[in-house]
């Protein structure tokens, strides 16, 4: 069973953990969010990816969620003294990732080779492909004005009321054919329980992507990443509240109406599961909070069980 | 008094700091030599120079006299996973040089203004200074052809036969106002006992460096990196012997003849003091050999002695 995952970072990234353990070898695609991606010291990070990365390989920061599990951090210490910021923490050994793959970029490689040989390289043996090879960086409309994501996400904390996002350049952006190859074969395809403005919404903003999920005959499912109307992780739920939007696993769904045949969420939220049958999609309730490998690997079996279900 | 120094890596850099540490604080500037200066990973590496900063900041790692004392390998050993070269061996905090000295070359700063800023950053309160802004790559001619300065030096180890050696767009190169300013105000220069033919030679050979040396009223004296006909470290002895060249100290005071008021070399070498005041220079012998800080203080302390005796 060939499965596709659309992937952000920390939330979407522990899902697709999950399923690269119970999925055959070969068989998954992870197809990440780059529109947090960002240049640094003139080096292109890619948060989002390399912690979906970090974490397929086994070595990702448990404690953090990104980063490189016991990283130093020689390098930006020395950089503070150089009076550089550096509120962004990158640590030793994260550094090579960025220092490699921007030399790649830099000689001509396309993002996508790129990322996929570097994942294999830390023996990753799922295809982690980047949404596209433009840079397309999100930002933020707040009243202090539009900020870079990571200013607002990182170094403001998100403590700015968020009145509108936008992806530079996004009208220019163009599907891969690793990632519409990968849709067009899949047999599931899974929106990871990320936020669905800034991690899920860049990825069906890619112009033609969103035809190519309608177009393939995979069955489509998505998971939840609020609890009790909370985000576990991150901004997901103040967003959702800034921009006018139901902040619920209800109100994921209906950001997602016509494209997900299915929608997986937390027993904590089974009232909403009427409203979202009404939106035409299956609900699926289920624990969602994922704390250990064990849970991730049973969201995921669910979460295909369920989608196999959908398919018969 | 204001001494100049002319320098290049680790004789150099010993010298330098000898220097440092008997002129007052604030009259010494070091020139340094760029041609080492290479891309790697995207970064401009800046060996010679970094070696000179480290040196004076107290920083260096005696034990290679390249490189930071105590520095970790973290982010390289993760290159190197990555399928990159590692050869050219730089450590964490040594990364976060090349990385806020690239941003800032990048962002449209001067190699000097840089330079300057990052060493005060390390605390240095001598002015180093690159021999000019541009870069002007050493390329060392073999019968295996031209290569690049540190895959002759470093990768293949000093192994190949010098057949010639040019500096690549030397003649676009200018003396900077600020080492101009130095050389005019200088009491002293010093040439370092450093390599006569690839840095200290690119030195001399930035356009118009030679004549602003000539036309100061400074004492100008030059130290014999040679002992014996050996070269403490480096190839300097084997480059001078393929370049047909007197494989001595009277060699590489012949390579300066016209220049320096006084030569100063080590007590082995005795015999080449008539030779050497022929070229129309005084000598002097002593220990050049520095194993100790206070070597180098006390060659340092003698080398403007012996340059304040010629004033006189």
């Amino acid at each position: 069973m060939k499965v596709v995952a659309l992937a952000g970072g920390v939330g979407g990234a522990k899902l697709a953990d999950g399923l690269y353990e119970v999925v055959s070898t070969g068989d998954l695609t992870v197809v990440v969010n780059t529109g947090d991606d960002f240049d640094l010291f003139g080096l292109r990070i890619c948060p989002d990816a390399d912690t979906v990365v970090y974490t397929l390989a086994g070595i990702a920061n448990p404690a953090t969620g990104w980063g490189i599990a016991g990283d130093s951090w020689q390098t930006l210490d020395m950089l503070g003294l150089y009076g550089e910021d550096t509120w962004f923490r990158l640590g030793d050994r994260d550094f090579a990732t960025h220092l490699s793959r921007t030399a790649r970029l830099t000689s001509g490689e396309r993002l996508t080779t790129v990322m996929d040989s570097m994942s294999q390289a830390l023996g990753v043996h799922a295809h982690v492909l980047p949404m596209c090879d433009e840079p397309v960086p999100t930002r933020v409309r707040t009243p202090e004005g539009e900020l870079a994501f990571q200013d607002y996400f990182v170094r403001r904390q998100q403590h700015d009321t968020v009145t509108g996002i936008r992806f530079e350049g996004m009208e220019s952006a163009r599907v891969t054919p690793e990632v519409a190859t990968a849709i067009a074969q899949a047999d599931v395809i899974v929106l990871c329980p990320s936020n669905p403005l800034v991690s899920i919404g860049p990825i069906l903003a890619v112009p033609g992507l969103r035809d190519a999920l309608l177009a393939s005959g995979a069955v489509r499912v998505g998971i939840s990443p609020l609890v009790g109307g909370r985000a576990l992780k991150g901004p997901a739920d103040r967003m959702l509240r800034d921009l006018g939007h139901d902040v619920s696993s209800f109100g994921i769904a209906k950001l997602y109406a016509g494209l997900l045949h299915g929608f997986v969420l937390d027993e904590a939220d089974a009232a909403d599961c009427a409203r979202i049958e009404e939106l035409g999609m299956r609900a699926r309730l289920t624990g969602t909070v994922m704390r250990t490998g064990a849970d991730r690997a049973r969201l995921a079996e669910e979460t295909l069980a369920f989608a196999r279900g959908l398919r018969e």
